[in-house]
């Protein structure tokens, strides 16, 4: 087998640092190179043919994605863990799953759901014990990606979330009571000013029984949300549907698809038109007519009138635009350069090309669109390089389609020429990624293509299966895309984003600047236990191999609440507080604090134990709990 | 590269059916050659040296553990999710994750704790949201995993519960009610007659409050459950704690370590002793005396007394047996031919080996240890391969020793001459597995290393960090243990089972042998709702692209049971009925029938959907629950 060492021959002008041996150029933490994997062809006979001067590149040698034992990847994939609830974090090129972040799901390992602070936020967002993640999107500066958050949809429940990307953890979530399907989730760029929820679900509003069955009475909205403190600002109200959402990357414009502008409630009424929408959002003017108060209020919201019909929509700068697309169309997503937002027809085999910067130009919005490209059958998503292509995912092709950008605007409408190459992918395919595909500086290096289905690509598991997210090379133009792995996923990454390495700062324990809690033995009086009628308070700093206390005494019926600090000053070394019996499992990282608070409503000897492995006498870690009878 | 296609030297004189092109020599579904990886070196460089016959097996040379795309593994892991309460299943070489089950947790996209039926599953074990699942352990039929059942414990509320290896799904949990923490788990061999959960937390009996804080009247039970139907059987008492735990090959004992036989409450308490006990249960003895209604009945189950002082142990046949072992012992695991016990000390540095057999011939059981070996720091547990070796994860110095058995047994107690290889490990193992090792044959090809801690070793993630599964290849004596993975793992896989993929026959959809449903229009009467005052039954066969009803109308207050059908007929084509802000997501695999009920009690539109993407028209697969106000 030959080594390869694929450099990205648009960037043969840029600085390498990477000349250590290509068998261990792995990256080490914090310090990118781009692309500079150190890789093996998988044709191994073929490409082991004497090649062993690994500086070249041989055209077309493969690149097999693969990380050493104790090498970092290259890059982060934070991927939609869908109707799971949840984010997972993996490393690009290993697809190795690194991390889950749970968000709208309960999770013991972390103790998501399970401490006081967790369980509030969960509450309070409506008490459901799930969600469904489609879009996680990271924010950006100057249409960087700043490693700063994630932002997630729930399109069970109408709900937004921020996940903190120094901790990975979910600390934000927002209900937004005028939308029953948040599906799009994007943020204004390029500074990620306001994040937005897109409503797919047409429901009345308030949706309080009113309009029960006048589906002409329905409506959607695009929710803009504050990013920092998580606050929902404002709506606008569509009457058609809304769909996938992206950013211009001049703080302008915000694009969604819909699918149902016929209104109906039925598959067939909401097929039955040739063409729908994309739904351009002009922001700042939205935001001025907030400003102006030129909203009603629902549900406590201002909500600006978008609808077609709206008077706010006859004036010179229009809120919302409506373009016609072909039939049912579903992704939207706006290119590096920021020049085109291009929708992908589902139902029609077209993808659609509207120039953004001539929806201000324009008085019929049609005339923006400056190009369509006959792709293949159900093209539903479309992510970038960093050479001027577009890679589409055809769903009912079970191909991904690489084609031209400006060879599509230069094409005739509906011509099929701009197509470079078509990979077969394993199967049906929803979304694609590239990395850090949808900023101004897209890496064209790797490409995860999420495919719904996995049929006879893994060990069989029974009849739930597998997802299977595809990684392909795609920085070599000459070869054409590489397919390199399958990944094997459970239900549903629905989408991702990628992320260099480099631009995120994880912290490793908690107030990494200011680590302060030392030794605490468990007889100090740090540790104590306050009572105030039937109200317990218990303090308990933990460090290996101790709890605070090693009894805790209490009477049933009391209401306890154990604060638990974990004094540890080491990374890695997690503990938990776990209750046998009492449904509490609490996790504290280094010098982490939660709390958690329970009714002690069972008498008897209850072991607490820590749940991580902290150490070798991490068994005999334990404190009892006495719940005295109360009779 | 060169490609190496690596046999196992001991079992040349085997047939194989490997006579492909080594490239392409991967397994194919259930078509099973052992170790038969379409391999390349990593140390691609140094093996790629003209060496292209790959009927050679060079000595040294590294199994990398790919699995090229679209081909499968060889192996089935289960992975224990710890405190997530799940199972995890990789494919072993690639240690791809399969598949989660959920098994003590709630899970959206499985629709697991959602619909009526595992609701009530979890709500009569407990009512818990989560469990910590450490050790799951397959049936065996003459000491050979068969393929039928996954048993695993909860540590956290003292359950046990089976997976269905057919379809990968939780079928059945069962409350131990007198233990408090089931460790460890493990069903009576050869033919998996009984499961037993091992109970770690010392308790009184029953825990109601009586002998709170008398830690002298707390005991702990080994329980024995009849693996169909999953029901309890009998407890035995013990005065000591008990930990893991693992059956002898003939039916007659069961073995289980004891950390506490000092009967402490605090962690110095608990290891001041210089030795505590193997803890060894005659089964068949315990059953007599069941039998012979030598119980007493504490919480409905049939408790033997089995403590040091007990009559019953006085007999000719003792019901149970301590052996000595040097202090804080952790695993005891029996070896593949059924002849030794062998447990780690974890506080002192040694494997202690007891014969077995010897137990039913000496009156003193200490007489029936054999062999003593100085493995290092912090001894674990112990797998095997099927030459003799045995493989000893130590904690405290981040290894694992390998070290010969017979040698062990033949050496002078407390040498470490039997040692043969000791290789890093990162960091802090806690369980490790060999393919098959603990039935009468194992594969001796790949063992998988579970390390508490990862620290530097992935891209960070905050401070949650991944653990780190290690992937070992043990096939080459004379290359002694290869590392060829690192896996990051979401905290925590406990423990693990790998298994044959050929010993596993998973059903695709379901009833597999009797696809009853055909394809039923929305507007079939099949299709129906009934009512019986505020009660609503709404049955629905559901299938591409709609349900049952497009509109389901209730009012405010009715109690709504939805029957939902997934008529299907090929797999891998899932769908969910998800109600937003109703908290319900249930999956119906194809030919599946699930039910779910929920009080409609919030009036207004909400869009039921599919939460998978089973079709180009999945978005427009929904239908309307209209909720009308009861005002």
């Amino acid at each position: 087998m030959t080594t390869s060492n694929p450099t990205d021959d648009r960037r043969t002008d840029e600085p390498t640092t990477d000349d250590r041996d290509p068998l261990f150029a792995r990256i080490p933490r914090r310090d990118f190179v781009k692309a500079g994997a150190a890789v093996g062809a998988m044709s191994s006979l073929a490409g082991c043919t004497g090649l062993l001067d690994t500086d070249e590149t041989p055209s077309g040698a493969d690149v097999d994605g693969s990380v050493p034992p104790g090498e970092h990847d290259d890059y982060y994939a934070f991927l939609s863990g869908g109707h799971s609830g949840d984010v997972r974090v993996y490393g690009v090129p290993s697809m190795r799953q690194l991390m889950r972040i749970p968000v709208f799901n309960i999770e013991s390992a972390r103790g998501y759901g399970f401490d006081d602070e967790t369980r509030a936020m969960l509450e309070e967002s409506g008490g459901y014990t799930w969600g469904d993640v489609h879009h996680p999107r990271p924010s950006q500066t100057d249409n960087t990606y700043d490693g700063e958050w994630l932002f997630v949809n729930d399109k069970a429940n109408g709900r937004m979330a921020r996940i903190d990307l120094e901790y990975f953890e979910t600390d934000a979530i927002v209900d937004l009571p005028n939308q029953q399907g948040t599906h799009g989730a994007c943020a204004l760029m390029p500074d990620t000013r306001l994040v937005f929820g897109v409503g797919e679900f047409r429901v009345p509003m308030p949706n309080d029984g009113r309009d029960l069955d006048d589906p002409g009475a329905y409506g959607s909205v695009l929710s803009a949300i504050d990013p920092d403190p998580f606050n929902h600002q404002w709506d606008v109200k569509v009457d058609c549907n809304l769909d996938n959402g992206d950013s211009g990357k001049d703080g302008t414009w915000f694009f969604t698809t819909s699918y149902n502008t016929e209104e109906g409630v039925t598959e067939s009424e909401m097929t039955s038109a040739d063409t729908d929408y994309v739904v351009a959002f002009n922001v700042p003017a939205i935001e001025d007519a907030v400003e102006a108060g030129e909203y009603e209020e629902v549900n406590g919201v201002p909500v600006v009138d978008g609808t077609e019909d709206s008077p706010l929509n006859r004036n010179s700068e229009p809120l919302v635009r409506y373009v016609d697309v072909p039939t049912n169309p579903h992704g939207v997503s706006v290119t590096p350069d920021g020049r085109y937002a291009i929708a992908s027809g589902k139902l029609d085999p077209t993808c659609t090309i509207i120039e953004i910067d001539r929806l201000d130009e324009v008085d019929d919005p049609n005339d923006a669109v400056v190009g369509r490209v006959n792709v293949g059958n159900g093209p539903l998503h479309t992510a970038y390089d960093d050479r001027g292509h577009a890679y589409t995912t055809l769903f009912v092709d079970s191909q991904v389609v690489k084609w031209d950008i400006e060879a599509a605007v230069e094409a005739e409408m509906g011509s099929e020429d701009p197509v470079i190459e078509k990979h077969d992918v394993h199967y049906s395919p929803g979304h694609l990624i590239a990395a850090e595909s949808y900023t101004g500086d897209p890496q064209g290096d790797w490409l995860i293509v999420l495919n719904k289905l996995s049929k006879d690509r893994f060990l069989p598991v029974g009849p739930v299966f597998p997802e299977n997210d595809q990684l392909f090379y795609i920085g070599d133009d000459e070869a054409g895309m590489q397919l390199v792995k399958d990944t094997p996923a459970y239900p549903e990454p629905h989408d991702a984003s990628i992320v260099r390495a480099d631009r995120l700062e994880p912290a490793s324990v908690y107030d990494p600047d200011d680590l302060e809690l030392e030794f605490i033995s468990a007889s100090d009086e740090d540790n104590f236990v306050e009572r105030d009628g039937d109200r317990v308070h218990v303090e308990m700093y933990n460090t290996r191999n101790h709890f605070g206390f090693s009894d805790i005494a209490v009477s049933e019926g009391d209401e306890v609440t154990i604060r638990t600090t974990n004094i540890e000053q080491e990374e890695d070394i997690l503990h938990s507080l776990a209750i046998p019996q009492y449904d509490v499992n609490v996790k504290t990282a280094p010098q982490e604090t939660r709390e958690v608070t329970f009714t002690a409503d069972k008498p008897g000897v209850y072991w607490i134990y820590c749940a991580y492995f902290c150490s070798a006498l991490h068994l005999e870690m334990r404190s009892r709990l006495l719940v005295e009878p109360a009779d």
